[in-house]
């Protein structure tokens, strides 16, 4: 497909730190499409070394095992592009700096190192006068990382919703749609290859919470870091929840969320009700979706899959091709490195929609008490659903508020807690997307 | 919000040509985000001029009115940036063509200039090493031009489905959800301003078939002109196959696809059925969203608004940005003059498959003629329904196909034309994106 590429010039030496899924997709493709990346680059890449910690366990065939080595500092020395796919903390950062104090240039899907220590990164390049792209980190093969550096660079961003862990949508989604309990739900992914046999990372939320602490400091030009990010996972989100979110004209997501406020930026991981007419309710599967509010731009929402090894090597590919095409014909990515450096808030202070299920007694004057205890905390009420339970002369009460801060709703948790005819909180969920 | 910038560049002079919804819009932008855009740029943006065809007419409160004049020959000899917003195809071509020979980068809005003559534009840049940027032309405020360009440069697409006309797509969405007939609901969305005076751009197709052009020029690094899209309006869409549609779990949409086959690059603008479990499906009201299939992306979907006065101008922006920095700092936007330059199918080429409705006679033995003319053609049946009609003993069938070819499609019709029992083919649509 590629037209000839009238080249004398010299080969870029492209190196690839690991050789796991993604990274022996990267190789692959890198060798089977080298005359199209050659003419969209403008010189031929060259794979000159893959570092991995045992030379000798066995690899895919598509990996040329003569290019295997176990000398990383080594192999990065002779390198003008890096490909970092080790994941970790370290080696992957020493060797990532190694490379740039070399003058090479680094694409890395590593969204834990990102978000624990990016802008040491990005302000070595930026001194280096290097790239550094990480397409991949974010969400796989979808484009957000290039959409909010340049595309949205004009326009001021106001919220980011993402859906950034496949693992925890394909639970939440298996749960609305069979009735499946979380620990059904998170076996069946297992089975499938969506969940890790130790589902932590995913359930909890420590994966997209290192998204939320990278998007949000693209979106805010913030340094935002890990330990900034509030973060709950799906662990306690029950098969109940899922049915009477339905009922309610919900969707329930684990949601990365990243706004700026009056005061600064908030960033916070949790699972959420969606209304089902927003874009991301209908994100099915293990697919991710990141959906941004800007000033001009309105709603923008970018979909596809966030994980996986041929998704994320497209994704690494195209930073590939990004950073050598700089080495041919000048140019630099935008620097990471100029902040503007909003205060990053408690979570505390954040605000949202609040949903609670109670289970109360069921006689005249209960609702107007657990309506007390939301308005002595300054919360209004949007709107009340009751039902009565079939046991023990119970009801249940499904009370969406309006927007009130995180402290205002724990006040009224208390109260409610304390009240005589509140049988217990049933669940707690944040409502959000709503326009 | 910006850190200060330390620079004692010279401003960089970006010169406006139009100053309509977007062109305003863009020049309050970048007045207010001044401060801002000087950060991401490096060096500061001023606005030397504005060309408009009349300088007294009445302008928006944002606009300068000292910066208006009516001559954009010496506007455009005198910026380091050419902004055009003006529309059509001449003087647009002309003014762009001079701001390139002047070393001039360019930004464009302008879908018919290039959907008639990019490739002239893009080899007159690269010839001069500057940028041309157009990522407003195709999806507003949606990046799809970026992604496609710099993002999946690594990767292959194979089919790219858009819904990029908002106006036919909230025409259909009426339809859908409001009972209105084709007329109704373009009278709507003209009171709401969704549609223009004369509709006949966007039911007709003509806008969707540019953006299809420049689509597949992208994707497929190939020259598609307007000429080379086959093009089919909404008007033929009735109410009833819109209910139809439903009935049988799809959406009616206005879709532009590009494809490459085995043949080539096939590319048209046709209303499709879309399965209601496709993302496509729910994009609702006057939103856009384009559909990617690559190789090792997979799917991806980019929603947003498609049209509209800041939308556009933050696509535009964003554009600017990218410009400048090249202006600032060395570098070039990826060249779109080096083609693979695939063959252009004839559309009678392509293959999908057909959804058709047809009254027959409601007796025994007329479902195996009916049969017995698409296998004839080759065309395989995927399912077929059969429900009575009140009146004449007839009876409705809703057959859809597997994949068949115009052609073959095409000789079916006329067969099924010539059946005694065949009363009327009330509708044939096409069906998109079955997975």
């Amino acid at each position: 497909m590629a037209s000839p590429v009238s080249s004398d010039r010299p080969a870029l030496r492209v190196a690839l730190l690991g050789c796991g899924v993604v990274g022996s997709e990267v190789a692959r493709l890198l060798t089977e499409q080298s005359d199209d990346l050659a003419s969209r680059v403008g010189a031929p890449l060259e794979l000159v070394g893959i570092a991995v910690r045992n030379v000798d366990a066995p690899r895919g065939a598509a990996v040329d095992r003569g290019l295997l080595t176990a000398d990383a500092e080594g192999l990065v020395a002779r390198a003008d592009i890096v490909v970092e796919l080790m994941g970790g903390i370290e080696p992957a950062r020493s060797l990532l700096l190694a490379a740039i104090g070399h003058g090479a240039s680094v694409v890395t899907a590593n969204k834990a190192l990102l978000a624990e220590d990016g802008p040491a990164l990005y302000a070595a390049a930026d001194a280096a006068g290097v790239d550094v792209y990480y397409e991949a980190a974010v969400a796989g093969a979808i484009p957000i990382v290039r959409p909010l550096r340049e595309s949205l660079t004009g326009d001021r961003v106001r919220r980011v919703l993402g859906i950034v862990n496949g693992t925890t949508n394909y639970v939440l989604d298996r749960m609305a749609t069979e009735g499946l309990d979380l620990d059904e739900a998170v076996k069946e992914a297992q089975q499938l290859g969506y969940a890790e046999a130790d589902p932590t990372a995913d359930v909890e939320g420590f994966d997209a919470a290192a998204k939320a602490a990278i998007i949000a400091s693209l979106a805010f030009h913030t340094r935002v870091g890990l330990a900034d990010v509030h973060r709950e996972g799906i662990t306690g989100v029950t098969a109940q929840d899922v049915v009477w979110a339905a009922q309610t004209g919900h969707a329930v997501k684990l949601l990365a969320i990243a706004e700026q406020t009056a005061d600064g930026v908030a960033v916070r991981v949790h699972p959420a009700l969606v209304p089902l007419d927003h874009p991301l309710a209908g994100v099915r599967g293990s697919f991710n979706a990141v959906f941004v509010e800007a000033d001009a731009a309105g709603e923008l929402m970018f979909y596809g899959r966030g994980a996986g090894g041929a998704p994320t090597a497209s994704a690494v590919l195209g930073d590939v091709v990004s950073a050598a095409r700089h080495r041919v014909l000048g140019g630099k990515s935008p620097e990471e490195s100029r902040y503007a450096d909003l205060p990053v808030l408690d979570p505390s202070r954040s605000e949202t929609r609040f949903q609670v299920r109670l289970l109360v007694a069921d006689r005249p004057g209960v609702l107007a008490q657990v309506s007390q205890a939301f308005s002595d905390a300054g919360i209004s009420i949007e709107s009340v659903r009751q039902t009565p339970v079939a046991a023990d002369g119970l009801a249940q009460l499904v009370i969406t508020t309006h927007l009130a801060s995180e402290a205002g709703f724990a006040a009224t948790a208390a109260s409610l807690g304390d009240l005589a005819v509140v049988r217990e909180i049933t669940s707690t969920l944040r409502v959000e997307g709503a326009r």
